[in-house]
């Protein structure tokens, strides 16, 4: 074998791999596009919409995470409009993925999640034995820093903002689960002290909840 | 015309309308079963799913008020489940239907609007203009009574909590309204305080958001 050849394969292995060994930085996940005209009808995910919490360890698929990701607060207008409201479109309500070798901030615009930082974090994902071995956990985080201009909202109003938006990706999660037949569970408990020192979030930055995702068990 | 049949033609037109004259009780609405199969799939509804604030006055046909309710926060599954998820099933968040005749409460068991006070009350349903021509609002609406047994949270969490389950409820309409070409816009902006005595709401019940829902103009 040539050695130029031998170099493509050792690249299209690598490319294959957002990790490298050890205590290097995570590369980006580039997303694919979201399957059109596929699945279930959104009364037909409705009927199906449920709480799972028995998650095979398997990781998702690429396209699976793609969509499930599109679905939960991705660009569907050539505005950069989501697929989920935000309150005077302030987009004030972030996801991070926590993989089992790293975390990652989703990046809609590029359609890639962007590395946090690497390693295992599930333990600080939340409380319960599931989310350690489950292949995904969202971690809804809203930016309050975004409402630094003009009138700044009260603490319990921008909470209750925050939440809204969250529960409204949340449920495209769970549709979306509903109509490719993967579990998921919404949940509060969250090691949230812990993980925003992991993650190296701002004191304007607030996790709202997380929500485990998984192949069913 | 025989007596009995002038009887039958009244009972007739009575039956197709919910009210009284003048200041009698309004009557409960019996809703339909939502359609199966029916509509986009839900991908496409993702795709389609936007904020509208420009709203015909026509009713809401009984199938989309129907389905539009069922889809918001309907019973899916033989146990009493619900199509958005609820922190402990205590489902806390309830519904309540501001048409131009009166406010109803939605009844999921009984598939029924329930009757709460008779009279137009859209000027307290919101600020802006289009409220108050809209054939509905729907405001949302947390009962804190139902922690009052064991470890009650802390009203940041309780507000939390309602929020998050308000926000998969909107979702699920804004998808239903993508699915059926509706036209709908959730909003923070609710005359809070009157609206919460007009509907003779407990102290333990809190407003957390309102949502337009109505035919394109």
């Amino acid at each position: 074998m040539k050695p130029s050849i031998c170099l493509l394969i050792l690249l299209g292995v690598f490319s294959l791999s957002p990790f490298v060994a050890g205590s290097q930085p995570v590369k980006p996940i580039q997303l694919e596009k979201p399957g059109e005209g596929k699945g279930k009808t959104l009364m037909q995910a409705l009927q199906e919409r449920k709480s799972s919490r028995e998650f095979s360890e398997r990781p998702l698929s690429l396209p699976h995470l793609s969509e499930l990701l599109w679905a939960a607060n991705g660009i569907n207008r050539a505005d950069g409009k989501r697929t989920a409201p935000s309150a005077v479109n302030k987009q004030m309500v972030e996801l991070y993925v926590v993989l089992p070798e790293g975390v990652y901030r989703y990046d809609a615009a590029a359609s890639q999640l962007a590395p946090v930082v690497t390693g295992d974090f599930r333990r600080l994902a939340g409380v319960q034995e599931f989310v350690y071995t489950a292949p995904v956990n969202l971690v809804f985080v809203a930016d309050f820093g975004k409402w630094k201009e003009g009138r700044i909202p009260p603490r319990e109003d921008l909470i209750g903002m925050a939440a809204i938006e969250t529960g409204c990706q949340v449920q495209n999660v769970y549709l979306y689960c509903a109509s490719e037949g993967l579990a998921t569970v919404i949940r509060a408990s969250v090691n949230k002290e812990e993980l925003a020192n992991a993650l190296g979030l701002t004191a304007d930055q607030y996790i709202v909840a997380a929500q485990t995702v998984g192949y069913p068990k």
